[in-house]
């Protein structure tokens, strides 16, 4: 019996058991009573499906390890399904399968989602239940709801941010410490911010998948990551760095999805960037993650927090939680709506500034040679800078708003030069 | 006719057509083909209610301008009211009088909700209709939104932040030009940040009715605006926040609400704070706000954007106002749920660490006398300076964690003191 007159009680079906799983059963066992006073829902965790249910799992009494994630779907005693396993299948066909059975699913699942989200928000829409995934993207932040909801009718510019905390680690490590990329990926691995494989996250996968969710919410459009242009970390110095500054800039992987107004065509991308000084994603330090939301009304607005980690992961995965669980009480849902096709800006389509390092032969006519190049492609330069001497020469421009097209042929021709001996990263400057 | 067969025609009526009144239609008439496309609902501005209808108003086709606010709140074609007219009465008469006809209620009064929103939730929740009023705090900032549903489940510890552009600003320009506090103010009241009368700003009240309302959705406790201990920036000199920076912290004004695990106290306050300079909080410029909410399981989040102004505000507005109407067409309301006492801490109860200035006599045995106070008062010292020379020598003080009491009575032996010829602002330290 409910020691809780009018108290819901709806019963949580978890899918996984690993770090966001445990953590989020702990979390929602340990806040009860608090959510059942300020929602009148009474969670209860009944199936817990695990790969190996001889291994020790710490799980709340009440609660069942299974090891058949199918039958933990079509259980009659699972109202709501929390998908926390992560991988594309078998989580793709289980999260059809709940939704086929009207069960609302929470999921924290952004490989998924970036790719196969728009059949999963229909699928959801037409079974007429909800499809929550707040924890997919950054963690513990709130971004997908108040997009969702508090934006819904705003006008929305540009959305971008800094979605991977592994890379930002580093980059704060070579920013702020002069640490080269490798001693920095050592240290974030050392520290448990970067997997032993890191390619994910520092080629800007990771970020692209978020990036790729973000848009089609922001713009309500359809958006899967092989849609984004993505570039990663691996190439940028701390020299990089340390010259950015010069030019009043941090460097940062961001995401970015840009609407065109003149085109009517969204850019979607993920690169190194070089973030004005004072725009408030420049002092987002370490594993932080943080999304600037630039509506025509509401101006920019910054979403910041844990973008990974259990428990935060695991706060978000709640807050879904409830609130489908409230839905389910109501027999109400909030629809996802409909995502129209939208004409993706082409990566060579882009303009905006750059920022390019040439390390060069230190003899005269070099400095001729390369301007030539960008005249010749119709690049203009804004600032020139030396850095370093003789052997170690780098020459280092900062350009006027350039085409992309444009700015990759001068980087073929600098590349076919025999006065260049290394072509750095290219950093693109995010417009104030 | 409707042209859109399955759209749901919701009929705003809007009390008031000031700044945030008129962004507001002029932003719902703009974007209502983006929101019915979202949202499946056509929103139209029936009804315009301001003081006199002869002025000239700009306001879109189909609305009509009136002048008495009770006969449009009953008025059968206004399906939804938004009070967008500030002040506490009429306003507070008008929305229990639509909350008493079932109409959902979007509002952007801060003064109301900060005394009577208790009984104002109450009533929305008692009709089973909506009482939104995002725009109340931090003007275009999605806050109370993911407070209310993101964060339902959450264990909060502490919310705290920079909620008054104003002292922001004027803050801002004393930190970065080093310009005095009087100057700054006029700096603020030309550029238009300030009013001409800027009490409710710079002694903290607006700070503090906008703490009441975040610290009462946070905590699902009643706090009210004159339960909040409020100390504003006008003692507040640039020499402060020059021997601030120098201990590794910026100068803010920030509403805090802080929960005493021991106690199980609630500590409600706004006073100039020293934040430390890696703290997000402390890169917050210019008018700006932000909000921290500390969480056990999602660890810090960030708030960030534009707290006040018309477009801001009226996108956060229009997001209540999509978010009520899709719930009318539901027949459905988000419950605010119930509001439980909380025991207060007094302010004398507080524990934090302090930055003190003292102008004193420089002559031999003062700052032995003066720590004496200290040491017979039980507050230890972390740190002493002394900045200036001669007849302008001060000696700052930043102590270790110290009770609030014991350090207003050094204050108060301090101002009793020959040789302490001015006892300055009291700084509180926000603990990381």
């Amino acid at each position: 019996m409910s020691p809780h007159p009018s108290a819901h009680v709806v019963r949580l079906g978890v899918l996984g058991h690993g770090v966001v799983g445990s953590a989020f059963v702990a979390l929602v066992t340990q806040q009860a009573n608090q959510i059942l006073a300020r929602s009148g829902v009474r969670l209860e965790v009944t199936k817990i499906c695990v790969r190996d249910t001889t291994k020790k799992h710490s799980i709340p009494s009440g609660a069942v390890l299974v090891s058949d994630p199918v039958a933990l779907v079509h259980d009659p005693q699972v109202d709501l399904v929390v998908e926390v396993m992560g991988g594309i299948e078998p989580a793709r066909e289980l999260v059809f399968a709940a939704l086929g059975k009207h069960k609302p699913v929470v999921t924290a699942n952004k490989a998924l989602l970036a790719r196969h989200g728009i059949e999963l928000f229909n699928a959801a829409d037409n079974a007429g239940t909800d499809l929550l995934f707040e924890a997919a993207v950054c963690g513990g932040i709130p971004l997908i709801r108040p997009l969702r909801e508090s934006l819904r009718g705003e006008p929305i510019s540009r959305v971008m941010g800094i979605v991977n905390g592994t890379t930002n680690f580093i980059l704060t490590k070579m920013s702020e410490d002069g640490a080269d990329y490798g001693d920095a990926l050592a240290q974030a691995q050392q520290l448990g911010f970067a997997e032993a494989d890191p390619t994910a996250d520092v080629q800007g996968n990771d970020a692209a998948s978020k990036i790729a969710i973000i848009a089609s919410i922001a713009f309500g459009s359809i958006v899967r990551m092989d849609d984004v242009f993505t570039e990663g970390i691996t190439k940028i110095t701390s020299a990089d760095i340390t010259i950015a500054r010069k030019f009043g800039y941090a460097v940062k992987l961001l995401g970015v999805a840009e609407m065109d107004e003149k085109s009517s065509m969204l850019s979607v991308r993920v690169h190194p960037s070089l973030v004005p000084l004072n725009n408030p994603l420049a002092t987002v330090r370490e594993s932080f993650n943080a999304v600037v939301v630039d509506g025509r009304a509401s101006g920019s607005l910054m979403f910041y927090g844990r973008g990974a980690g259990g428990e935060p992961t695991a706060s978000a995965v709640l807050g879904d939680v409830i609130d489908a669980a409230i839905n389910l009480r109501k027999g109400t849902h909030a629809p996802l709506g409909t995502f129209s096709n939208v004409q993706l800006m082409p990566m060579s389509d882009v303009h905006c500034e750059y920022m390019i390092g040439l390390e060069v032969a230190d003899k005269p006519g070099v400095l001729h040679t390369v301007t030539g190049v960008f005249a010749r492609n119709g690049v203009s330069i804004r600032a020139a800078e030396q850095d370093g001497m003789g052997a170690d020469a780098r020459l280092v421009f900062l350009t006027h708003n350039a085409n992309e097209a444009a700015v990759q042929r001068c980087l073929a021709e600098f590349k076919s030069l025999d006065v260049v001996s290394h072509v750095g990263a290219l950093l693109r400057v995010i417009a104030g």
